[in-house]
């Protein structure tokens, strides 16, 4: 325990990394050396053996949803996960922390804009009134923000920062550089 | 107003519909008639005019995060949007209800298993302990859920329902079967 006891819930997608507890304990070790708790998803030891696989999914979401209540701060890794936006699970617990009024740090290792990369994955064009839309249709985000407006909305109107990073593919989920920025910044401004 | 009052929140990627009004109406409009009063995220009038982008953004997250605390329940359209998932703001907004303790029911106008369709959109394959991941060697999820373990477990552990229809691609985000289902249940339940 350190002198402030102050825990940050670690939401991202490093639970679906090859090492997911080698990611937590990396996490883990830099939220200590800045003076707070890291609390990892994987932190909560479940008897998940044996059980159908809807059981062991309602047992983990259950054991989220209260380490979340159980913490004072988030940091989100909203790096785009298997699309444009971020793991629906962190978006999920984003706002989730967000209604419960914690102040919530994110960030992405991928700098290319939402705006451009939506375009860029789901063939957006403009239509003839100059709007940009996707193949389907539909329309594409263009707030200048790093993830649908909700995401980052939620994080600024709590007092939190996006810190975007350039980070190559192969540790696009792994390096720490910008999650480390995030530490830094909630170091200043709560302890 | 109807005889109960109670508003339900409609969360879903409807808003990015080349004419979102009208989505909006037609699920106001059905609400109505299963004796709720629909709550749509653009209900609210908003002075977005000459503002910055990122303004306006944080404006809107403001103005539906403000929305979502006047609701009694939540309707999201989890249909997967620009990748496997659910709508990123729409899986906040369910993190965001589910913490303020209100019921969330849930549609997929998609019917292929999440597991199924991340395998297929990221490459996904068996690593040599048969565990699935994708192109990036990060684990693809096997629940049996409907999405991401923490947008159906909020779902369910709040007496919510998942409703899952097969709807042509063309009609996927304006079909509104599920959606009516999930009205049909939450009178049952709640009126």
């Amino acid at each position: 325990m350190n002198g402030t006891g102050k825990r940050i819930y670690l939401a991202g997608p490093e639970v679906f990394l090859s090492d997911p507890y080698e990611a937590g304990r990396r996490k883990c070790e830099l939220c200590g050396r800045y003076g707070f708790i890291g609390v990892y998803p994987l932190d909560n030891p479940l008897a998940l053996d044996g059980l159908p696989p809807r059981e062991q999914g309602k047992l983990i979401s259950a054991a989220n949803e209260a380490s979340l209540r159980t913490c004072h701060l988030v940091i989100a890794n909203m790096t785009p996960f298997r699309g444009p936006s971020a793991d629906a699970g962190t978006a999920y617990e984003m706002g989730f922390a967000r209604a419960l009024g914690l102040p919530v740090f994110a960030y992405s290792n991928c700098a290319e804009p939402f705006t451009a990369r939506t375009a860029a994955s789901a063939c957006g064009g403009r239509d003839v009134s100059g709007v940009l839309r996707d193949n389907a249709g539909m329309l594409i985000e263009q707030f200048d923000m790093t993830d649908n407006l909700m995401l980052d909305g939620g994080v600024l109107a709590g007092g939190g920062t996006v810190i975007i990073r350039d980070i190559a593919e192969a540790m696009r989920f792994t390096d720490l550089s910008a999650f480390e920025e995030c530490l830094s910044r909630m170091k200043e401004k709560y302890l």
